[in-house]
């Protein structure tokens, strides 16, 4: 096991182009620590981050770690074992222009923003809860802890670089409240070493994070990095005990939706032997579709099919039920 | 209570420019049968739909039920107390350039369409569960029943008749699995009368609907007819024993997702009193967005709370627990 | 010739759903006055059009006619001999959630709307401009007149009724500047009679209506109607002296692309004997775009050749040129 | 003036993450030579460009060059002085599963994709036309040459490398057929000296290149590469000698147009002093809204007014008459 808490200067914002902070070698425990989409600056509901956040300087991601052994054409698996909020509270805001109630930069409207307002969650995990308190009267409320991580991928291809902020197939700010402990994410490598990094950890979001952030929270963080040699993954996914899933990101929303068919209905193609439209079929009635973010430069969903459907299949050979036993 | 089970010549193929089969009295019970969206012709896998079927006479609906005294600017209530398969035999199908993962007449390509493609389903109602038989290959998994109707709705505004395939704010096509027995669903009224209509029964269907069809059924159903004066509804919505729900139909699929929650938004808003920056951030963090139809000519989203997070609100003056009991 | 003014009684508000207001034999030259689409109850700037103008009254068209002969599968033919503007001076204004820089009913916001401000412009028929003039500030700039319908269709198909604002295969709001004198349209025809009905003139308008509206103004107009026997027409085309078009009207607005691309591919196909590909190619080196609205229900686009390029093609047999020698 | 033809290995395939071709200062004049999208690998029919051409290496641009004292905040201004085919030949051909009438990448389909089929083009420059040959039948015409440039832009902003293909605000290939020799084209610095690159000739390409490429060409080409100091430009900008137009690249093609629409009002805004409800609504009904490309990664639409209606006034202080003037 490494453990590794980076320093604020070596955040990164992008993935790709950025020197590995770590080299692990496959099956590493890897340790670490997030913070959350502000950079740790909005720490009150006075902190407004239009003004205590500077643009590039935003979503922060641990990493990349450098995976020994991993090509281009390797899949890169992520076991999460525990994602554990870092504070006893956590952030949520509205920005200016973003979010999905709200014309953007890309949905220019000629309208003012929304007024950019702060709201600061009381976190409890050892009660498993946030609070949640209104900004504008007496009311409160509490929620389900459920800590995930919004942003989670690899160096993209074709030499790109991209900012955290932005989701795509090479993984990145998905914000999926799939993306929880207990989850295998598989990645396509497409660089050496495939520069895993991580962050945004939220301890709960929506489906579709529709004011443009979830409950933001600096975490503690521990997965496993291994990799499955010469297996390509065309786009994001991953397995749970019951459930495999596949994740597309792109605009409209309904091309999210079906890349992320697609990619289930091929997957399950490859699984079970079943002909394309079979696959079809079966998805069709059997299946669901997790909705991630809507607010984000991408939009994002899932396909989603439990386990029992396709007869105790095994996708890339067992290795989800096998960094499960490690991590337990 | 009235039952009324159609004849063939009485089905109807739109909502709104049709007189109505039957006047009841707010609070009736009725009891009804529909038919499937293949008007009940798809009884084989040899029984394909482009031939057998002839278009408009597509998704045919039981109705129109005029309700006594309902007005433009009142709400409908319609309570599913009980919604059951009619055969043992239920039926899907991929049709040409219908479908998520299909060029469309909208998504126009120049590819040929995918092959067209029947599955007959066994419906065993007594044990809760369809079989699925592959096609092509000996492969066949049982899947929970879920009884759901897709299509259900009112007479349009502004003199319109639509498709019954069509979704819209009078409801219509949603195909959302969240249509079942115990919801209670509200829609604008927008003629005297209201003038409701129901059809499409799905055995059970994956979210978003993405070959273009449920496994669809004709159905006995029992639903309760009741007028809320006074209080008008602007997109349909959904109320369980535990939680809320407001629909949004459009494209893309974002903007689905956008009249959903803005109506969740400003619902919860005057359910609580919260400020509506408030509710929008109560939304972003405890809601969800289950996926209705990705196929129709409209796509379909709900955004979804649990009442619990709204601190014992009653929604309608508390109608639905009212005509609950009465289903009970 | 026949002669028709209405009576603001007679105005129709849906394509589909009304009585014919007059029976015309194919060949007829019609001459007609179309009110503005604010019923022309908008007369100054201090008239706002959510304050005098009352849904579902909005968008009046003149019809419709019904065309002796004319039989589903058939098409329409409606040549624009003249469009005059009736009045010297015209409207153009902002709507609430109306138009394409603002948050809509379906792309819903929680912003305010932008306010509601109304331009009037004058109208020199003879010199061939109308003058715009800031509301706030002096500023004042002639633009040249090119008289247009935005709104000009046929009786929908399977039992619908749609509102006049909404454009479709039938024809309906397009909202495009091409539609204007020497043009001739064509409209698959889905009722005996067709149906034709016509409003909404502008003065001019921008590439998309932008704000929502174009220059709005009553028109005398006068068009022939006739009927092509037998061939069919999938999608609203239109035909100049040098110039085949397809109109596209869906959303998002690169699906109202893809169907008017798809259609003039196909057209050409028919036309000249190109196989499929070459066809495409064809049109993607030679091929205009001109964008028609982006801010009705439905969008549209238009698909656009010069004839020269199909080598002397004559598209319907050569009605155009028929029917212009006619007008002339 | 200076004069640069890259070697094959200099081409580069992103714009950010390369080092400087060259360095020049504010007001060279440069010649370059530009490959054509498939590096220059597609020479005849037969020639394949899912064979000949391997991912990432398409679509090359020449550059990038450094322009001396462009800072972040700064414009850079482009003029192109002159853009002439180096070939006799050019290419076009469909490439599976990429265009507008095709399942693609994100609008994933299950269908096959198109074939794939390469046009050769005869290209005579000085009679200033293309031939186009059918490939399955006898069938040729002559289109008028109209050299253009498909991808032009300088570094992106927040650390971003991104492939050539990608049209966003920092430029890229846009696809647009306003870009023709005479414009003088505006980005805004994102990094010290800027970072400009230039590729993708097309001997010309209708709106949309709806088949997913234009007439490729090897282009020989000169510009000027001047900066505008302390003025910012928040998307891309064309300059002609009676027009103005903003760029905008988004998906869906909706957000392309919102963006370029919304650019072109706040400068007009600022150009003539006109209130912000003002400028919308002269550009409602005086502006055009041309295609650029409906197949790229994201789609581009331009906004564009003739000056003519902005009384005389001059934007960027007038730089583009004084390139204009040093051009002839």
């Amino acid at each position: 096991m490494i453990s590794y808490r980076p320093d604020p200067s070596e955040l990164a914002y992008t993935f790709g182009g950025r020197e590995p902070v770590r080299s692990v070698k496959p099956g590493t425990v890897v340790e670490l620590y997030t913070e959350d989409c502000f950079g740790g600056r909005v720490r009150d509901v006075t902190d407004l981050p239009s003004v205590v956040c500077e643009f590039p300087f935003l979503n922060p991601v641990t990493g990349p770690f450098h995976v020994e052994g991993a090509e281009p054409g390797d899949t890169l698996a992520v076991h999460f074992v525990s994602i554990t909020p870092a504070r006893e509270w956590a952030i949520s805001s509205t920005f200016p222009h973003f979010g999905a109630l709200t014309g953007t930069h890309t949905t220019a409207t000629l309208q003012p923003p929304l007024d950019e307002v702060v709201w600061r969650y009381d976190v409890d995990v050892d009660a498993g809860v946030v609070r949640y308190h209104a900004r504008r009267g007496d009311y409160s409320v509490e929620l389900p802890l459920n800590p995930m991580h919004g942003t989670a991928g690899v160096a993209p291809a074709a030499f790109e670089s991209r900012m955290t902020i932005v989701p795509d197939v090479h993984g990145g700010n998905m914000d999926t409240p799939e993306l929880v402990a207990g989850v295998t994410a598989y990645f396509g490598v497409n660089v050496p070493g495939a520069l895993f990094a991580l962050g945004d950890g939220h301890c709960r979001q929506g489906d579709g994070e529709v004011c443009g952030t979830g409950i933001e929270s600096a975490m503690n963080t521990v997965v496993i990095l291994d990799v499955i040699k010469g297996v390509a993954t065309p786009t994001p996914r991953f397995e749970t005990d019951d459930a495999l899933m596949s994740a597309g990101s792109a605009r409209p929303l309904e091309d999210a939706y079906r890349m992320s068919q697609h990619d289930l209905v091929t997957w399950t193609t490859e699984l079970t032997g079943l002909d394309t439209l079979d696959a079809y079929q079966l998805i069709s009635q059997a299946g669901t579709a997790p909705v991630g973010n809507v607010c984000d430069p991408n939009y994002t969903m899932l396909a989603k099919i439990e386990k029992q459907y396709l007869r105790g299949t095994s996708a890339y050979d067992g290795i989800h039920a096998r960094l499960r036993e490690i991590a337990r």
